[in-house]
């Protein structure tokens, strides 16, 4: 039985990769840039090398059970990354497959979201539990949903995008899918921040911190927050607003599966009460009687820096 | 290994029961009403007093393997029927144990709806698949989830109630819950009378079939129905507005399990094309690309009045 798994997170602009033992600590870890190459085999070699000595600080490979990876449009099943819109490699990437023959060790992939989940399963805040749902609310809105102790695939591996849910018909456009009125396109750091502009023009009377910014570009969650904590009344207004749209969203996963609890995860999660509030009171006020008071919606306490590399070094246990 | 299952479909008004072999052929049946006697033990004692003959005829209990019965707020974990709106018993009711104690056989309970899906996945046209929603239009909105060849139950038993999630965001009041714009406020039989009255008023210069019928009580989805198929043009936009609802929500529900396919009955899929047609380009236009051209709707070919006890049954396979 080997020691260690090797946790790899794919991001739009960063890799990062640890090694983890099995209480969840990660042991050594390092980072290079996802996009500096198009072609993917020179990724994976740019890997290799920068994954092997940290692999011998471990005691060599044979210390490794696995390598678990998270990336965006990542397929479980196939162990491929399809049309991911945030990568450069182009079409269905056989990413799996081609680092297994690279380093000799057997590797299971999946989206960023459903890794996240893996990390809460494995090492974090959902340790116990057999029905959760995670949902991370960053630049925007993944999920991964756990349901009898298992990640939800689907028939074709692509559960799980309750981001893209529609929660306010005929409701906002979402640049990326040109839909209007999913969960992403309000319950997102973006979404937030156009929320901000919509507020700040429908209030032309209400005096706010956020005037000051000239730049829409700097209107961001993280401005929006420190205004909201400084007392300023439109920025907590965004957040309420922000809170209830997505508390209606929670409702409606809750009356599907019937989780014991909600674990948020990223950015937006640093608003804490100001949109922890208003999404309860929303959820609650949306289920049937037989949910009420029930569901848990917690903060993922795994460090926001670590987690990525976690929840992709979970897959190898699990798969164990 | 015995060789017939009993199904048990404890309805508001009827509980409708028989003896059903592994082909999904019921082979005895009858019905008894259900609210008949407020009494729980009365209740049970009338339905050994008409399944005894029945068994008797298959060559007496030890030929069968079990009970399995489907009940509005049944609840599989526990086995209880728990504040069921339309049942005369209070409370909570240890059915399955009650049955259980009676019969000397074992008892499955579970919810209507997931007894439904249960039948589709043993019987009907759910037969191969790992993944799909099931879904009764009928009075309300039933659902049973099936994930992984599993019914999805949730932490407490409740999962799939698909019918209150929300899908118009302060839409039409659901009298039974109070809680607004939930698909079954708009996708059952109920919502599409309520449709009619509402687009009848909405347009009072056009003509149509549908203003023949002076009281309200009488204008049902199947009145609605029989215009549509006479090409009245408000009954057409009725299932129109109806399909279109429905389509929406079926896309959120594709994004959270992926389904190989959904999986309709009850008496409103009986406008057919009329339903389904808006229902999938509604479905489709809120699925993003990775979901696109995949999910199939499709009708339960059980028959209708067969349904509910072969579903029921199957529980009792599904456990062996």
């Amino acid at each position: 039985m080997s020691s260690f798994a090797i946790g790899i997170d794919i991001g739009g602009t960063n890799t990062k990769f640890g090694i983890v033992n099995r209480e969840g600590t990660i042991l050594v870890q390092d980072s290079m840039l996802t996009n500096h190459d198009d072609d993917i085999n020179t990724y994976i070699e740019n890997l290799y090398e920068h994954l092997l000595p940290l692999i011998n600080k471990q005691g060599g490979i044979a210390n490794i059970a696995g390598i678990g990876v998270g990336a965006p449009n990542g397929n479980y099943y196939t162990g491929t990354i399809e049309y991911a819109a945030n990568l450069s490699w182009q079409g269905i990437v056989p990413f799996a497959k081609l680092a297994s023959e690279k380093f000799g060790l057997p590797v299971q992939l999946t989206n960023d979201a459903n890794a996240a989940a893996m990390g809460e399963m494995i090492y974090g805040c959902a340790k116990d539990m057999e029905d959760f749902i995670m949902i991370t609310l960053g630049t925007g809105v993944g999920s991964g949903i756990v349901i009898n102790g298992q990640i939800v695939l689907g028939h074709d591996g692509f559960a799980g995008e309750l981001g893209h849910t529609i929660i306010r018909h005929n409701g906002r456009m979402h640049k990326g899918t040109g839909i209007r009125g999913s969960l992403e396109s309000y319950a997102s750091a973006t979404g937030v921040a156009e929320t901000a502009i919509k507020m700040l023009a429908e209030n032309p009377q209400t005096d706010s911190l956020l005037r000051q910014i000239n730049d829409e570009k700097l209107l961001t969650s993280k401005v929006v927050y420190e205004a909201a904590m400084q007392g300023d009344a439109i920025a907590k207004k965004i957040f309420e607003y922000t809170g209830d749209i997505l508390g209606e969203a929670l409702a409606n996963f809750v009356m599907f599966s019937s989780p014991e609890a909600i674990v948020l995860f990223g950015g937006l999660t640093k608003a804490g009460n100001l949109l922890l509030a208003p999404a309860q009171k929303a959820m609650e006020a949306h289920l049937v009687q037989c949910f009420k008071n029930k569901v848990k919606i917690l903060f993922s306490e795994l460090p926001e820096a670590d987690a990525a590399i976690l929840g992709a070094s979970a897959l190898v246990w699990k798969k164990e």
